[in-house]
């Protein structure tokens, strides 16, 4: 456990650093988007939800938001874990209340079409919205670049969409993992070239998203899982040695420790069926960790929601750890129980 | 871990009881379905699938046509986890292609409506299906009765269907725990009628899904999933101490080792996504464990599955052991793999 001593600088990145921190920091992943009605009325204004992603004033103003509504001790760049399929040219839509929608790459030959060599230029109002962000950001809130991990990208890119079984993908990486490696390969340098860009354009601290972790056996997550992260956050560390990364393997199970020990992150982002007491002795002595309140108690509120937060602060503040849900806030979550947690986490008295 | 040291006695019930056994038995979760054209052709003469379920002559048929095909260790009783909600008085439909739809419970009232005292005489046709399935087995063959275990079937009846996120579900039993309780109360009475009533009618094996368990924390966990079972299971026990239950809570993740230890389950069924080293030292230690293989790879047969099925079987026959997969087969899978499958488990030379 690396134990910085540093008493000075933002505290999300102390803590991601190893850092004890008597009050943890806070952010919520999805803080951004359609629960806040400024968000609603900002959303209004773009045709679709890719060019809103991509446009950097509206991306920019839905990042900040949050932050001036609760003072989070973190803002996340406004995006999508799809832009990067965008990008690399395959053609992703997002239709109104059903989820994204992708043309699904069917072969080998269908990965030999992506555009690896556009990444970089296509992905710069992504950047521009980080450096206006970051030009806004009070100086104590860090800013948040982030991706999704390469294997739940692809699910997305061969299932057309998002899935019950993922049976495609799978089939596709048991039957022909040469191929699938292919896909892979892609995806992580397309993924490291899109972050680099991220970092240089501000972000201070990466995430890596893999939503879709917890679907496969111990050998496959290691192969899909585990190594595409440790050769993007090799390479990032190569390049930018002082910004953090975090894993978020949702559904990772026992596999967590097994992440935490060979992934090569920072900290581990810890979904909401973790167990306090195991994550503290198998994760958080390896990595910082970050979690792990479950949405559905920020949409309840209440005492439910305070017994729970309180128990979790306690089980690991005692290392290095990040207040955060274990998933994106859901839509329906009111508001007001958001500013109530951040209050109870950095120790007010107010009951939600 | 309980060495019976029976030398006789049909292999299953010997591995559940916590037998070690040089060949395991094997079985196949959704072993009867829609991957076998004589299931398709038998489903063509019930006009819906209730009726199909409870129609016993057709019921007892589906259950059978596996074991003609495959001569597996144990035949399962072709029913559905949701024949409870609709013998409570629910409205349940499947309509095809779209999964399972229920008249949602929407508040307190609901469960003051579900028809308990019902649910012995209407589900008398589920035991005559036992019954004839029995008559018609041949003798080394185990018959099991099934249920769904209460907290997943509260979520059928909650969502009114299969859910993403379980947020009617969960927001329920957090905020008024009280009156989610009398829903489980419910169905645990139900569900230990029931299955009482499958061992009367032959049953000799009970296994419970509990396919949405990997979704709470760890106190909800123990109080919706691992309570529940246990009542079940001691109920159970008390009037049949000799019918071991198979408890399956599926992604419940390193809660697999809480759940061995404190569920009174025989048995556990283990998801393709845990660890075998793990499941060895955290689960096997406490009971009868099976699993694992993906669905997918039956579906993709080859090599690929071949080695994961060796695997597995290296791992686990080093204790009570029984082949199964992580969940059910899926419908796209040829039964060529399913035939390929049983003979390398048990030891023959065929390569699917």
């Amino acid at each position: 456990m690396p134990e910085t001593g540093s008493s000075t600088g933002k505290l999300l990145l102390r803590a991601l650093k190893g850092e004890k921190l008597a009050v943890p920091p806070i952010w919520l992943m999805r803080q951004a988007g359609r629960y806040l009605p400024e968000y609603r009325a900002l959303r209004a204004k773009a045709p679709d939800f890719l060019t809103f992603c991509l446009t950097p004033e509206l991306a920019s103003e839905a990042t900040l938001q949050p932050i001036r509504r609760f003072s989070f001790d973190a803002a996340i760049v406004f995006s999508d874990i799809l832009v990067v399929p965008h990008v690399l040219g395959q053609r992703v839509e997002f239709r109104e209340g059903e989820g994204p929608a992708l043309a699904p790459l069917v072969d080998e030959r269908d990965i030999g079409k992506l555009e690896l060599a556009r990444v970089a230029e296509r992905t710069r109002p992504v950047q521009e919205t980080l450096r206006q962000v970051r030009a806004a950001l009070p100086r104590e809130v860090a800013l948040i670049g982030f991706a999704g991990a390469p294997w739940t990208v692809a699910t997305y890119m061969i299932e057309g969409g998002s899935s019950r079984d993922f049976a495609r993908t799978k089939r596709w990486a048991y039957a022909d993992p040469r191929s699938f490696a292919a896909l892979i390969d892609c995806l992580v340098s397309a993924t490291t070239s899109y972050l680099l860009g991220q970092i240089e354009a501000g972000a201070e601290a990466i995430q890596l998203f893999d939503s879709w972790a917890g679907v496969l056996p111990e050998t496959e997550f290691r192969r899909w899982i585990i190594e595409p992260t440790r050769r993007i956050a090799s390479a990032i560390r190569a390049r930018h040695p002082a910004v953090p990364l975090i894993g978020f393997p949702r559904g990772a199970g026992v596999l967590y420790e097994t992440y935490a020990g060979a992934a090569g992150v920072d900290a581990v982002s810890l979904d909401s069926t973790v167990p306090l007491a195991w994550a503290r002795e198998h994760v958080q002595t390896r990595r910082a960790v970050q979690g792990n309140l479950d949405p559905v108690l920020l949409l309840t509120g209440g005492s439910a929601m305070a017994v729970a937060a309180r128990a979790i602060v306690t089980a690991l503040r005692t290392g290095p750890f990040v207040f955060n849900l274990g998933h994106g806030i859901l839509p329906e979550t009111p508001p007001e129980h958001v500013t109530a947690l951040v209050e109870l986490v950095r120790g007010g008295s107010a009951r939600a």
